[in-house]
């Protein structure tokens, strides 16, 4: 193929990927008829593939029934996919057949790759230069394939996912085995699939490619996603902030604890930080899990409904049994959930249907269900304080028919009912078939039904956040250079617009006594020297100084401390008490910038309490940062601390967040502390570390 | 009957409780032939019941071909249990009717009693009194009743439960609605069940009371416990240390949020401290899960096998997909499971069965399972650091056979070894059957089978800490009268051996003097007064004192602070810096004295974070409490802090619980702070409250 350019490489890869996950042909390459073989097994996996299929094998002539051709380049017609059944070592020639003969895709059904060390990787990087170079798209290696049930298509040798039923929910995986797992535990909610996709190492094809062609894809509803390692998490960050507002995207990340090791040997990827891949997933409008069993469950969820764009939400909740309902109340609750009072038109119309003394705020506790539960399940969907309905009743098959329960209550007022039952499986399995011929989502626990309304709870809050939109205009400024020290750092951060103590930095005793009786007291004297990170730990601070002879002392003191500059000192106001946090910007080689807040003091740090998010953000985000901090009541006025002015944390966050990105060249910069006074924000401390420079780890990054 | 003693009624309660849930002969009270009626719904779920079965009508002689007495003083022969089908207001009578008539025990099927006000609850408080002068037992009311499948008896109008299979899992839940809901997610998992017994308003019958029968039930071998409110926590604790190290015990406590007006209105009964109720579970040996799902898999899982008593616990891994199996790794390392390093030895054996560069320290992954995978699952349970193991594969018939591939690992080395897989139905069922015809426990996902190892886990180191026994004697000490000031509380410490500041307490300024001259400096100078709660908020602590005029200065301020006794001040040397802890002891009305750790700070306190247990206690208690401390860091050297000596946390526990036992009348002591020195524990204040006073609420309560 002759010379390409890039705007076309994009467009044929984009192509490509299509062809690749949506064939009409396919070759397998290494076909064989020996039924043990990998070659003949995904062979027969493809047995009801209604497209062409055809054989490459350097001998054969015909392998079960299928023309068989030497090379991939002696194809009489391209394909759109070519599966490698052969070892690792003939898959860089394959690779470049397939590209000279004009084939979509490949898929390496082989592993000996990347994850197995230098030899492997040599192939792996020499795969990823034809991808490159040709637009040849390829799956895996090290993945076992895909399923595409709308085309018939399983290019997979794992039996049985023939079986597995069309539908709307999408699995993009990076572990084969976690995509079959996810294909068979949707198949258990009798859920079909529209695509289910193992990525293995990515050494071409990535999670952001599938997520960004699943977003036009018809036939998908929904995307389950599950994430190992990420190594262009920026790439796949503005992905789904365009994905997520078309498809819902819940996710599953792992690395939770330190699993490493393994991890490395699994996809040769490194897992990077959990909680940075979490909040820049949370930040992009994802709904995130922790496990398979809810991915499966809250992506068939959000298949079948979803709330609008909102910033919080709130549930009815209507109950047969009053045992489950408490634990779905307190499920809703516990997770911060509105469950509001109803309305009073709401509360009486349903009094009026019940017997007395039936508790009906919310939830509606109808006892054992009646003839009028259809009737109440409207009412409660028809309240304006209500978003969406959750039903739960157990199979009773003669008092309670489900879909007449929740249907009329759901065209009515076109909000989502959802609900939750559990019986015997004859009893129960005509009922769940009917309910999903209607379209209702459909839980089998209290506690499912909870992960359903959290499911489309955040999914509604993160599309609101989302749709905020974030500051865009930036200015380039000047590159920064050279050492920084507190006052250098404080004078950065105000030149952004963060406050920080009236000071003045003194070159010498006389200087310090001059500024001293400046300034408002008591102050803080410091030791001022780049070469100097930790000033307390130096006994460099003197805090409270009211007195010329307090000045003297912390002066004698300071100056006994070595440094490169010795008796520059920076004296400040003390700011008045308050809450403190620490405030922060870092660059992390996957995600990019991002902002990091946490609560000040050593408690706070021992607690791992800190919120994390991608810059640019929005002021929506910031909100969501600090509700996820733990010790959160502490900006509120807790006990007889000042309450915290939310409106200044933002300013400084925003200020850090522009610094960041108009400034690549810092690597990272932390205010430790910030002190929420009654006043507003204060930066009492400033690190700057310059890219150049070697980067200390950030506290609570 | 004639007037029993209270041996021969605990005697004869124990006998009607066993004869009402394993009934030979069952009489219905209100049958009925209209299909709709309660009555009705009840004979007929009984049609299938082997024993005895008669019906009680004012005016019939025979429904649904039973035979039929006007009422149940009529009955020919005393039967087990009487169904009452009948209203509220009829009840109190046929209860007067059982007992009279050698009735084990009712089940009342109507509601109408405490959760609808006080009409009601006089109702059931007449029906208390028979049941306690009696010796009747009363299941309910308010429940939907129990099935007891070994009996083949279904005391319950919900259909299709006679259908329910017999096994070794006991349910007994607060409300009937989560009973039946449990019972179903364990036919879902293909678990029978030997008892499910819903206890709705539990007048009689309450779950102290089933456990302890079912402790010694053979048919059983693991119970589900749900709880809503628990009024009788004591009780219940006692019960259950008895009962978890004879069969294991998981549960389920409502509550985690405030749905406390809901929750009255479902049972009547006020929720607690849920915090309270959980940590008395752990400390009786109990695994608590979070949902019916969990619960139904965890008590599954346990009634196939449990791990001996043991502080910590150690598994291995052997998984056919690597991408399940960092998920299994990643959640049992999220919840603190060991996953070792395999012995030399087997790594090198496991090493001879699978290809060059595979992952084999644990997990051993071993790619797609082939026909060493039994034999390698046998190194792994063979090997001395690994407790059990955990085995995932994907259905996949053609090269892994289930049973094959466990059975031998388990006969050979005891150890447990548990099953996750996920496939297609049709190949998947029969695998299914196959492991449970074996004993293997399966799960169907890989965060099911973590889940699995959790309760394994959970219940060995339950049963370890409650085989090291508590401190057993007491002495009786003189009742506490009288004001608490901070000066008698820290006596009242010290006498219990807990170390608090050297100090005076002085009358007047001259005292004071006098005292400040033989204590080491720095000294602390405190109001002394019966009149004031909280010192540091009136002004009423100076700190760090160290010359005479500081100390002037200090006496004049404490002196303008109005209180019954001027001029009384506590000097004490000042303790050297280190981590605070607040200790202290509360009396709760349901569970008796407890005792609460948690960490000191307005930051700790806003993370409410703080673990309790109820006195006595094992030191290995007080160890699990400050596991369970999210800050846990601080007591290790954090950053600069000192190491806390856990010896000396340890010592002031156990001598506050020796104090709350030993002092009845104490209804709360709190030492704030605990200060953790390098020489051990300091008490540096102390708030005795006796039960005469109003109590106040304690902080980390």
């Amino acid at each position: 193929m002759g010379k390409i350019s890039n705007t076309d490489i994009a467009a044929t890869r984009r192509d490509n990927l299509e062809r690749l996950l949506n064939p009409a042909s396919i070759a397998v390459v290494g076909a064989s008829s020996d039924p043990t073989k990998a070659g003949s097994q995904a062979l027969r996996s493809l047995s009801r593939f209604p497209g062409r299929l055809v054989a490459v094998h350097p001998r054969e002539t015909e392998i079960q029934g299928f023309p068989c051709y030497p090379s991939l380049k002696d194809l009489p017609e391209p394909v759109d996919l070519a599966i490698l059944a052969i070892p690792a070592r003939h898959c860089v020639q394959a690779a470049r057949d397939a590209a000279a003969r004009g084939v979509g895709g490949i898929f390496i059904i082989s592993g000996g790759f990347g994850e197995t060390g230098p030899e492997g990787q040599a192939l792996q990087d020499q795969l990823a230069d034809v991808c490159q170079s040709t637009g040849l798209r390829l799956l895996g290696p090290n993945t076992s394939g895909f399923i595409n049930p709308h085309r018939v298509c399983v290019a997979s040798f794992v039996p049985g996912v023939d079986q597995l039923g069309a539908g709307r929910v999408a699995v993009v995986a990076q572990s084969g085995g976690v995509n079959l797992s996810l294909a068979f535990l949707l198949n258990r909610l009798g859920e079909g699939i529209s695509l289910a996709v193992g990525l293995g190492n990515a050494v071409d094809v990535n999670s952001a490619d599938v997520l960004e062609m699943l977003a036009a894809d018809d036939r998908t509803s929904a995307i389950a996603l599950h994430l190992e390692g990420v190594p262009n998490g920026r790439e796949l960050f503005d992905t789904l902030r365009r994905v997520t507002p078309r498809k819902p995207v819940v996710a599953l990340v792992a690395g939770r604890s330190d699993v490493g090791e393994f991890a490395v040997s699994h996809t040769g990827n490194l897992m990077g930080s959990h909680q940075r891949t979490v909040s820049a997933l949370r930040q992009a409008g994802v709904v995130v899990v922790d496990s398979t069993d809810d991915l499966a469950q809250a992506a068939a969820v959000l298949s079948c409904t979803r709330l609008p764009p909102k910033a919080s939400t709130s549930f009815g909740l209507v109950t047969g049994q009053a045992g489950p309902g408490l634990l779905i109340v307190d499920g809703l609750k516990s997770n911060g959930i509105g469950v509001p009072e109803l309305g009073e038109v709401t509360i009486k119309g349903v009094q009026s249907l019940l017997p007395p003394m039936t508790f009906v705020k919310n939830p509606v506790d109808t006892g054992r269900p009646g003839p009028s539960f259809p009737r109440i399940v409207s009412l409660v969907a028809s309240d304006p304080v209500i978003d969406a309905v959750l039903v739960f009743g157990l199979s009773e098959p003669s008092v309670l028919d489900p879909v007449a329960a929740v249907a009329p209550a759901r065209s009515a007022t076109g909000k989502p009912v959802l609900f939750g039952t559990l019986g015997m499986p004859a009893d129960l399995d005509p009922a769940l078939m009917a309910l999903t011929a209607a379209g209702v989502p459909t839980m089998l626990s209290p506690e499912r039904l909870v992960l359903a309304a959290r499911a489309l709870d955040a999914d509604a809050r993160g599309q609101w956040r989302l749709s905020q939109g974030v500051p865009a205009t930036y200015t380039t400024r000047p590159q920064l250079a050279g050492a920084f020290d507190e006052a250098r750092g404080k004078e950065l951060l105000a030149s952004y617009g963060i406050d920080t103590p009236q000071r003045r930095l003194c070159e010498d005793h006389n200087d310090a006594r001059r500024a001293f009786q400046e300034l408002a007291k008591p102050v803080v004297v410091k030791i001022a020297a780049d070469d100097i990170a930790h000033k307390t730990e130096v006994g460099g601070v003197f805090l409270g100084i009211q007195h010329e002879a307090e000045l003297a002392h912390a002066l004698a003191s300071l100056s006994r401390i070595p440094t490169s500059t010795p008796g520059r000192v920076l004296i400040e106001e003390m700011a008045s008490s308050g809450v403190e946090l620490i405030i922060g910007g870092v660059r992390d080689p996957s995600w990019g910038p991002c902002i990091v807040i946490g609560l000040g003091g050593v408690t706070a740090e021992a607690m791992v309490d800190s919120s994390v998010r991608l810059a640019p953000l929005a002021n929506a985000d910031i909100e969501d940062m600090l509700e996820g901090l733990r010790g959160k009541k502490l900006l509120d006025g807790f006990r007889n601390l000042p309450r915290c002015d939310r409106g200044a944390i933002v300013k400084v966050v925003q200020a850090l967040s522009r610094l960041m990105l108009e400034h690549p060249e810092v690597a990272e910069i932390e205010i430790n502390p910030v002190r929420m006074t009654r006043n507003g924000a204060l930066a009492l401390d400033a690190l700057v570390v310059l890219a150049t420079e070697k980067p200390e780890q950030g506290r609570h990054a």
